[in-house]
């Protein structure tokens, strides 16, 4: 079965889809494991890892390169975040060629003005693209992809953009008419009311996606019963990394010995598990045994 | 300065230079602002991140371009794992022209077989190079070097492989008549005994250096004290970063909401800093000014 | 229908399969449009175009990303040249799992030791790597693979490495109880007459390839009456175009205008053509129209 | 020296400073065996050898990657054309410090909207950016590098565009105001009057750079007595090499041997030369001999 058809049938079963952020193929793994229901591999998280700023800079190779390894290390499907779709219709088309091909299983494009920043980020821009051209990327990113079950979410920047709810519902309507498959409403605000507010409203086929960083009291049952039928948790792997690293750094600086850290670390043997490092010596055996029965060895 | 001689400094005024273990440029950024002298962009690390085994599988160039990434984000020194030098002498000498142009500021390569393994897996295959080939490595590895400071540090797995305390000295004398600058003097032993044994018994000119994965007991004084000139601490934020992220990605699944969740996370500010968010904008308004004077804007 | 399977077809249909030489996805473009069977995705033209030795100096990374290029360009099944597998079984396997991801319709590995020299280079060493350990590769190759239709050519540097003709029988033999797909024969020699003679003498039931670089004057009916199912053309295209650059760059700093130079050019519609610039047109025509129906514009 | 100061030092010496187009590592290199002073990277022949449309579609990545390429081969300097500096000003700034970090000389930015389209390109959008927009650009540009001599060539595309002379030269002289280090005039025109009237009312103190892709028979005499001080042979290589690769392809598979084809081919000796295959046996010489010295070989 492919990626694309495992989130379809995610998004028929489950009440809620659960989708874990990460940044590189060990954090995806770990979201796997976890018991995620998919992978969300966001432009923020993949950004501050390469320490570049989350601002179009990092180009559309490099995020393609870090999320067909996330792909290439799990089992359940990755959503990449494509940003604005990297430039024009053209652009999108490519990527959507490109990121199906990799085995991803949908992707997020999102209508703010390309080069975009952080939707969070304090004193930024947000500028909107017009409805027009955006639905015009969606337009070729469907035209553009070849499985009928790959995932076209369009995101709607509306509310951080602070351009109201009338018009986050009149763009929403419009781009599941351009043929998106889902529409994801972003909010910064720090209660998931204006979310709730556009669900109530919302009068489309298609499901709704939610990013409750900045809302991060809102209970699933919450998001269920607001009829969210995807909740992204897109960088909080990121950010308990980003502060365990910085502690266990500086006690590594100043205590005389790693004995003396009391903070937890996994032991090598987890990590060995996670990377296969024993599979290769399976495969050895296996390959040997192979060489016993050719009569190669004894 | 270039980094080589930043490096090459701290080897003279440091008792004992401090390296910390990074596996993309978000760790390698919180190694800098930690207080280490250096970064490792370690093997193991890297692969681990990519979610493949730490056996010679992912390429020069893929380690390349992650230790660049770290390069471009940092102000201290980066040091690159090399493992075996990615094949023979030609290889070397490839990757010493590569990782010098990249501005790293040293690399170690190792005498074991290529394809290697990891040295502190389990029934696993240490097969060492001999003297001579690995001999030929070094002088590829000198000549191939364009700065004088680029620092070549030969690792020696004659400890792991369990050859002995005389094998593991002969071959460092002889790496150091080829022209490496350092020997790294491995162990997969709990205590740093054979280490002592050895950094008493060496009667080389180049420093020693050690990596104390297995014997974490060991203390800085008692390193200083026998003459080990870098410790590098390899993977200890990887595996607290492993460790936090399996916690925190369960506990987002099994709580109700975010707000639950007691592990620590850095807040968005933080990374938003430390990816340098805010300088898009100071020269946003650099631009502005730029153009106000030049009566583009009022 | 994948590529792999297509190859297949072709190996059933074809009295002989004709395999044109690229080295990026323009030169494999020409491949197709002059009426090829199939790609040849050559390490030594790709070598050249990086201006590296072909000398397992670029990595797979590096051979993979040429190759996938190929197939994003072409309808024809693109065949790799995997040089001796980047390493050892392991090494092989991963390829093989990136190789057959990336639309890849074969790869061919060599029996020679890890790091190679080009089979054709004047007082090379061509190093033969023990027979059981190539069949190790192959069975590594055979189990990786999830198509069965993926093909694995090994191919056999015996004659090359001067190692005879029964060195090379008994090799080839040996590779297709190992699961190996077809057999490639390679010569040095100015004449065919060692590669009928292996085909005479060969029992086996996999299909014999050819490249026959060192022996032009060999035909196609002699091929095809030597039962060899496929022959590579694999660096004609990269000699001709090199030569007749470095003629027209000599020209043009000689002569005093573009128009002085009377050797052939494509014109820039023919090139615009094969890369398709005029498909963004009618993608952009496409949404146009779309955004009309929808209201967007008149 | 520093690949920047040999261009500016080129800008000084020569009457007109000659550069041949390429789109990788080995027709760089024929462009400076043919006695070029400079390389052009340019993104119509690298988007072409991609068999993608010259339209944005490719990265800065992707570019950046084939050009440093050119750049590892070579030893004249390397002009990179970045077309519209992928994206915004801190997209610019972004490609500088890669770009400059990379060792190319200088770089190309043109003054149209992000994504574009090629400039000859029949029926195509010829979009402007603003004038304060692109001079936004070039400030970015100046800001970001760290080497004096690395060389911002600005281009304008007023004339492309059919925006009129006048047009044309108010903005060139805004960009020199900016910072730019040289203005590239670029016509679509069949012959060179438009860039000779350009010429003649330039006022400006920085140097005119011209690419004569439409208007191939003006003359270097011309060009110099017109004061244009660098000309760029962008895609002649390019073009030549497509012709011929299209010739020998079909007459590979209308003959029925290679030696019936009459098409000039460069023997493998000349590329293995350019790609320094002897410089890995006389490398191995060398560690052979200190061997030697050291007591390893007899």
């Amino acid at each position: 079965m492919t990626n694309s058809k495992k989130l379809r049938n995610l998004m028929e079963k489950r009440s809620i889809v659960k989708v874990g952020g990460a940044y590189d193929a060990l954090s995806a793994k770990l979201v796997e494991t976890s018991g995620f229901d998919a992978v969300w591999a966001g432009s923020f998280a993949i950004s501050a890892t390469h320490a570049l700023p989350d601002a179009s800079i990092l180009t559309m190779t490099d995020f393609l390169r870090t999320t067909e390894n996330m792909v290439d290390a799990c089992n359940i499907p990755v959503i990449a975040d494509c940003d604005t779709g990297f430039g024009g219709p053209a652009n999108v088309s490519h990527a959507v060629k490109k990121y199906e091909k990799a085995g991803i299983a949908g992707i997020s494009i999102e209508d703010k003005v390309f080069p975009k920043q952080n939707s969070l980020l304090k004193n930024s821009k947000q500028e909107l693209l017009s409805e027009k051209d955006f639905v015009g990327k969606i337009i070729a990113a469907k035209e553009a992809k070849k499985e009928e079950d790959f995932m076209i979410i369009a995101r709607t920047e509306s509310l951080i953009a602070e351009k109201g709810m009338d018009e986050a519902l009149k763009r929403a309507s419009a781009y599941e008419n351009a043929g998106a498959d889902a529409i994801l409403i972003h909010s910064k605000k720090n209660t998931p009311n204006e979310i709730f507010e556009f669900s109530e409203k919302w009068t489309g086929r298609i499901p709704l996606v939610v990013v409750p960083t900045s809302y991060p009291s809102v209970t699933i049952n919450e998001l269920v019963s607001h009829k969210i039928k995807m909740v992204i948790y897109a960088n909080q792997s990121l950010r308990a990394a980003h502060n365990i690293m910085s502690k266990i750094l500086k006690e590594i600086i100043q205590n005389e010995s790693l004995e003396e850290i009391k903070i937890n670390m996994s032991n090598m043997e987890d990590i060995f598990r996670l990377q296969e490092m024993y599979k290769i010596n399976e495969q050895e055996k296996h390959i040997e045994e192979n060489l016993k029965k050719m009569g190669y060895i004894n």
